[in-house]
């Protein structure tokens, strides 16, 4: 624990003095400003010894465990430049992970190795504006084999991270005819500059196409060749491996959704005892502003406890794989449920903060609008709750059909 | 009923027909293409007879009363041009009631009839960012009588639509040691361009600094004269007006945010119906968005009669004047719960959208960052339910100081 | 209006005057107490001319349109004894309705005159405990004709008033073949004396059997044998006159609850004022208090105006049979909406009576156990947002199925 | 952990196979049954090793670290029953702490050993019905040493388990002058017998006199007498000692609702999976009914981190008072939010049983009615909350007075 002690001091201190003071470049969409300083910080980190800190040593990372990792994600996710600076941003963070897992030497080369020393970024096409994104075996993008190329084609959005990306890891449909509908998709790994890759728009998220790492695109697949040795794990193995890629997903959002909570809930307190009703009289002489703050602490507080508890579940598994599948369910609820305590408390701290909170003068108003997806984002909230409810009754003998 | 019903018709058709195609120009914050089609619109509906509905027939407006006017407001808020393409806009609907009942035949001449005609744009400059606005007799503003002229020094913050203004209708202390702590502060009309009128900036506002009347500026004055003659009403008066003001103010909001509900209801209901999750499966079989839906119909039709309600005792009363006066607890009261059940809708709206509600591709996403200052504007909803909590006591013999 | 106010200050004098004075009788379940003071007081209440009043005139009721008869009821609601001493409580209300609307000449004299003229009391056998009741076709008791009888063989519960009622509305199936699910239930008068009724127990009901009109029985039909002219309606109507019977009953539940909510309301006011935390300092000046009184006084105003709009469609409508079919989906939206701010209200009443709230000192504890119900009886929220969501979906052209 | 194990097991066990099919007698009121049954039981507790399960091993208990305790805590509030079987019931367990701490040697010959032998009951005087609880320094109750006697005159209510009990802890003011109002009251060991303790009433608590331990009782004192060598622990220092023993309590309480949150969560799981809507299709089918499970499941597990997290802060501290102390506003922050979850759990699980929910036939309407409570006793919701935030703005630098 002395470790983790000294490496979060760091974080900390690190993303106090260096990231948040560049924090209203991001909130004013000055990308032109911000993209070089973020570069230079990320140098920072590097010589700090944070980099990929979500990764093992042995790829130079910091070879915590997923609990302890959690601790720092946390004070990452203070900031919203907090997880780029260190090189564990979604997607890239779970397309790393992936790729570790399943590139072969020629992959790990081309694709893996410029990400592990952040000499590029990378995206992750999964959903279709198409189909509801809740049902992952309803897929109209297909790959194609002719000669020695895998030929694409489809219509992808919410590529996040696409514009600036050196490539793709798109999930298609390899084999429409498979008997199991679950092996008929396959990953592959599509160079964003490949011919026939349209960059149909930047997708504007509440009033903001963003840029950068920071975006989310519309994509066309339109006969889009890569060399058949780009597939990524076994041929009908796209689902396996992005259910493999996506649970960890969630459990890395809950983490640095406790970093907002604990910013915004600073920034509320901070506010309250301030700002002055009448000379002498802060707003947190209000009731309900402590009631507030009361119910804040002990929802962010059982959050932690409730996410770094199935952290602590997946480290202790015997392996990274199997702690996952043992802690699908519980991965469900706490997806769901620290996302409900994130909108409340930054819901709360907005108010507190009156006219102010509307303004980019705070984060608050960033995190308000761009994390309302966090209900909705890597399954919405709706669908975990299913999940956990068929798991509970079937844990008594009772199996529901949908 | 009939004239109310053919008004009604008219304005449905006219919003759904002109003004909805051009929301994406405001959602994209193209002000560019924007501003001169509105301007094309506003002609139209002139043209219709559909301008300043809010007004008296013999000031040129429609001559409604307040109830049935709640009616036509609510078929503009279905989307957010369409008060401003009949004039009825806030702030310059309330400063023109305000020029209607206290300007005299200059000011009339100078500021109110330009506003009539729609030719020019007004603001309203009373909050400070060094105060909380619920404490209306904190202000740092002040006026003071030099010669023929008033001369104004202040710092004032989310002063709507100042940018592209005429005038902006200035609350300022004038009479700082007048005993009673309610008649220090004086209205007065002052030229945007008059020197010491500093526009430090348009606020941040979600990401969105806007322009023209969709935007929120902070201001400076800085020893800027106006003549003696700009002060609106009786020397002193500024609270008494700001009330006369505000009270009207808050149910034409609480009417606007009902046609937001219905227009998002509307979303909601045909993405259910649409969406689907496998052939032949829409969203609107899952039993989550039927509860959402259900909330949503009862939530809104009770805000409704609630609000129309309010509107009927004030249109009833000998006065207008009177009518706010006798109305204004329950102003208070549907100014929280109709912002309560719009925040509700929205964020259901939004959630059956899946990603797609958090894209500008609706008008949901604007809503729902821009609208999250409905709790916050013209009194937090905490300083309302005071107001009603006070109130309810007092008439029960209980008189509670703060 | 004149004539209804005159009957609302009579009924709010009766009810202050003698009947919340008894209320202690039925919180200690003091029963040998209560019924004879209750008759006492029901005669009281027909030589004030307040009997029946949910009746036409030509029928010794009041004779008021729907919404009237509204206020009146909430007048009444203000105690669990109100409904009684006037004699509309339910089940017999609604009996009395539905036998006024179908009861033939022999089953007027024998079965309706006495409920009218308070003589006798009655029961409505429905719910089995076998079936779900939100599916009202699937169905257990069964009656089948056997020369000049019927013979009745089933199952029921929550049998309200069964104790000490003269007959029993059971619907049972007589044509368990009819194509038509809706048309194979048919009622039936049965007298409770009748060989084959037994009388399993009276309910226990939050630790509570109860007795007389204020009790619930569980209760079987073992050969039960009554004359064929027993049958009420059409053979196979039975659903048809059950739905006639429940839309009515729905609204007057809401109007009862409304009367709950302003009592509620008015012992968490003068709780309020009057408890002192320290000497001078009352519960009241708690901010937290404070918005639970405002935001009950929004709720219950916003919950009237909705249930009095729905009793006026159906006071309005050509016919009864008409207006409650026009308002069948508003009154489901009604149910659930009212019953909700009723569960509010009680909630928070009860919090700021603080032990005090816990004990029969006060109403507030009995309605908090008993009308929890009131999400559950005739048909759970759930369902009501059902019928709610599929009406909406359906006027905007989408037929969706469970 | 094996032996946390083993211990568990052999609660569980007893509580399912004993307790359970007692449960019963307890909702019916059939006190006369039950107690004998419960003695009978308490035998078999001792026998089976689990009695005074919250003792050190040196005292007769099982010696658990708090954490530990925790787990068993929550196994025994599965019944209501359950703490009462071993011995480690409120106000006994918490009264045994006290008389441990404090007691000399003929105090715990008297008082503390018949406790721990489980020969005697006993209960705690504090509340009074003229003060709010939420402020312990305004009391009225006093005691004034006369010779060798300390004379008591005074009104209490909420005196849980005066019925039937030995003695009662009273706090009762003694030296009213004294400078620190926190130093004016001290603890008095009372017999019930003596003379002048009035038992006025049990209080009927929703509808419920109850009887025994299951009881709370209006008490008065008037001139009743009691040794001088009575007082446990030192002159004044009642209000320590109160604060000493009401901090464990507050973390039992939690505990407790653990139990019975698993235990209607099984509940509500059970019945939804067997009870059919139509054949073949259970409740559980309802995507609402799911979502109730999941949103349960998640608090729940939630809430029981949260709780261990702070029992294991006390067990670690270096002493049982400093462990108190260090996690007294954690255990402010538990008390309301675990009290909020087991409302919210027992509410959705009566709702899923429909009008059976509402019976006595299973425990879910018992607890619904008392434990209603759980946000009012040992400090309601809104006290607990104020402290918590009072302690985050201190540790930001921020006092806030009231």
């Amino acid at each position: 624990m002395a470790a983790l002690d000294a490496v979060l001091d760091r974080v900390r201190a690190f993303v106090e003095a260096e990231l948040v003071p560049l924090e209203g470049l991001l909130l004013a969409g000055d990308f032109d400003a911000l993209l070089p300083a973020m570069d230079e910080k990320r140098g920072e980190a590097r010589d700090l010894g944070l980099w990929n800190p979500h990764l093992p040593a042995d790829h130079g990372g910091l070879g915590l465990p997923l609990d302890q990792f959690g601790r720092v994600s946390e004070a990452l996710g203070r900031t919203p430049l907090g997880h780029y600076a260190v090189n564990c941003q979604a997607p890239d963070a779970g397309n790393m992970e992936l790729l570790l897992a399943h590139a072969d030497g020629r992959q790990r080369e081309l694709f893996l190795n410029p990400l592990l020393r952040g000499d590029a970024r990378s995206c992750f096409g999964m959903t279709e504006p198409e189909h509801a994104g809740s049902n992952p075996t309803v897929m109209s993008t297909t790959a194609r084999l002719d000669g020695d190329a895998w030929v694409l084609d489809g219509h992808k959005w919410f590529t996040t991270a696409f514009d600036g990306a050196a490539f793709c890891v798109v999930m298609a449909v390899t084999d429409p005819d498979a008997d199991n509908a679950y092996a008929r998709a396959s990953m592959l790994l599509v160079p964003t500059e490949a011919e026939g890759v349209e960059h149909v728009r930047k997708l504007p998220v509440m009033g903001d196409a963003g840029a950068g790492w920071f975006s989310h695109s519309e994509i066309r697949l339109d006969g889009a060749r890569v060399p058949a040795e780009n597939l990524l794990g076994p041929r009908g193995g796209g689902f396996l491996l992005a259910q493999e890629r996506l649970g960890p997903g969630r459990i890395h959002h809950c983490m640095r959704w406790l970093g907002i909570c604990e910013r915004a809930f600073d920034l509320m307190c901070d506010r309250a005892a301030t700002r002055e009703l009448a000379p002498g009289r802060p707003l947190a002489t209000r009731e309900t502003v402590q009631t507030w703050i009361a119910e804040s602490r002990a929802e962010i507080d059982a959050a932690r406890l409730y996410v770094l508890d199935t952290a602590r579940r997946i480290a202790e598994a015997d392996s990274v794989v199997e702690g996952q599948k043992g802690a699908r369910v519980q991965v469900s609820a706490i997806k769901f449920f620290v996302a409900g305590v994130l909108q409340r408390v930054l819901d709360r701290a907005l108010q507190v903060h009156g006219g102010l909170g509307m303004l980019d003068d705070t984060p608050l108003a960033f995190w308000f609008r761009h994390e309302r997806a966090a209900r909705i984002y890597d399954g919405p909230d709706e669908v975990h709750k299913r999940v956990v409810a068929r798991e509970e009754l079937r844990a008594r003998g009772h199996s529901i059909k949908r």
